[in-house]
């Protein structure tokens, strides 16, 4: 059994290169970075790396994060500046015995050291939208902070070797140095071949609250199937976060099993995911609000 | 009922400060902050910020949290460097709506913009400890890492608020940006006013593969006492890093719960630490490898 899930629409090339691999018995790393790497590169898509809209200083500052279910290991960059592909590097990181997860100018230079394509990720386009928001913002005509969409997958390939990763250039005009969930181990993903891997995406500083990621494949692990786990990890972070504090925001997270079966769920209107796995051809499917199941588009 | 756990010997005169808060009925937060400042502030401890050991590339490099147990709040810095008390800016951003982790140059700006002290926490002792093993790591008589002690505090008010701070200058000879569990959400630390608070200190890049403080309060929210779930969580950990890679790193954690009751539990031969509740006096004690219990000193 194989089997690949992706956050958002835009996953779709990825995950369709992502099931390629697996379906050529390719590596679950090799598959997932693909994914993701389609999104970075992609300058159509605002929320992520490539094209991704900068933070309040103008400057393109993107987080990532790789996670090897059969080991544990880690690798992860926040606030890392002029890469092409943050989330390659990051599984360099996840290879190295220690220094695992380096931030800024330091992940910056281990980069450079290993030979990472460099590359300006800020776009014209990406540019004017900050432009005309830096306007609006300074006349005091808008709020600051909108778009935090990741890029997030979790596979399985058919040794039953499981990995999660994540990619983002996070919540657009926020300060320099910033680090949302995508980067955190627990919060924004996480990956145990024994159980099955999670994948988190929507406000950073709510997601981290909870240790999302980690919740729901631990629920995995009491028996709960992906779409089960998702549900109930969800509705239970979105509720203690209204109960503490008035309100949540966006919380949306994918799963899937060692099995390769899969789930998603939301606490927005509509959180769109792609999946393909031996079973299922690739297709589109979307959660709802507060919904225990989800629907092909 | 109040109380106030901290990580290692070297925590004695904090908690002693943090204790005469609590009985007078001062706030948690305070009563936290103020037992990590007065380790950070120490020249004594060479694995903490002022006086902490030196990074690769010779400069002290610190991660510090904060989080409210209250409302669920996270404030947290990373690879911060020049300032006295991380701790301190990580409290600042806990109170913002957004961006509350901010890692490197921009954390700087930050605390900067925010008129924290500024200072240069280097040591002659620690730059000459560092020049000492450079040369050591240089001619291959020594592995680079040793030392990754964190200064770590869980408290608990009389109004039932609780709150967990950590602080530390990270592995010693880490690379430059280097993050390990302690400014983690739910690896080095996690509290909830309604359950408990946990934190962690050893080696990061181990505790971040099991999300250790959230599994413990998510432990304690099941009916364990702060003492059993410390010592399943640890021991958990511990057994399937042993079982995926062969060995774990340094693994310990202290927990209180909401009623004040204490607990402790490592993976190392002896991990001592330092608690006051209003029916302790504060006292000293040592939790033991695998150990169900811990002794006073």
């Amino acid at each position: 059994m194989w089997g690949i899930i992706g956050t958002w629409e835009m996953a779709y090339a990825g995950i369709e290169k992502g099931a390629e691999i697996l379906s050529s018995q390719g590596h679950v790393f090799d598959a997932v970075e693909a994914c993701v790497r389609s999104v970075e590169d992609c300058p159509e898509f605002t929320s992520i790396d490539y094209g991704g809209l900068p933070n309040a200083a103008g400057v393109v500052e993107m987080d990532a994060a790789f996670m090897d279910g059969e080991t544990l290991s880690i690798g992860a960059v926040a606030a890392i500046r002029d890469f092409a592909n943050p989330c390659a590097i990051a599984r360099k990181l996840m290879s190295e015995r220690l220094n695992n997860f380096l931030v800024g100018p330091g992940a910056e230079e281990y980069g450079l050291r290993h030979g990472f394509a460099r590359k300006n990720m800020l776009t014209a386009k990406s540019q004017s939208v900050w432009l005309e928001h830096k306007d609006k913002v300074d006349r005091q005509e808008l709020r600051p902070y909108i778009g935090h969409d990741t890029v997030c997958a979790v596979g399985l390939d058919h040794t039953g070797h499981m990995a999660a990763c994540t990619s983002t250039s996070g919540l657009f005009y926020k300060l320099p140095g910033r680090v949302g969930d995508s980067p955190l181990p627990g919060c924004g993903y996480y990956a145990d071949n024994a159980i099955g891997g999670a994948c988190a995406t929507g406000l950073g500083e709510d997601i981290m609250k909870g240790a999302l990621c980690f919740q729901i494949v631990h629920l995995m692990g009491q028996g709960l199937s992906p779409q089960q786990a998702c549900a109930k990890a969800v509705k239970a972070l979105n509720d203690r976060l209204v109960s503490r504090r008035g309100k949540a925001g966006d919380l949306s997270a994918i799963a899937m099993n060692a099995q390769g079966d899969f789930g998603a769920a939301t606490n927005i209107e509509a959180f769109p995911f792609v999946v393909a796995t031996e079973k299922h051809p690739i297709a589109i499917y979307v959660a709802g609000k507060g919904k225990d199941s989800v629907k092909k588009v």
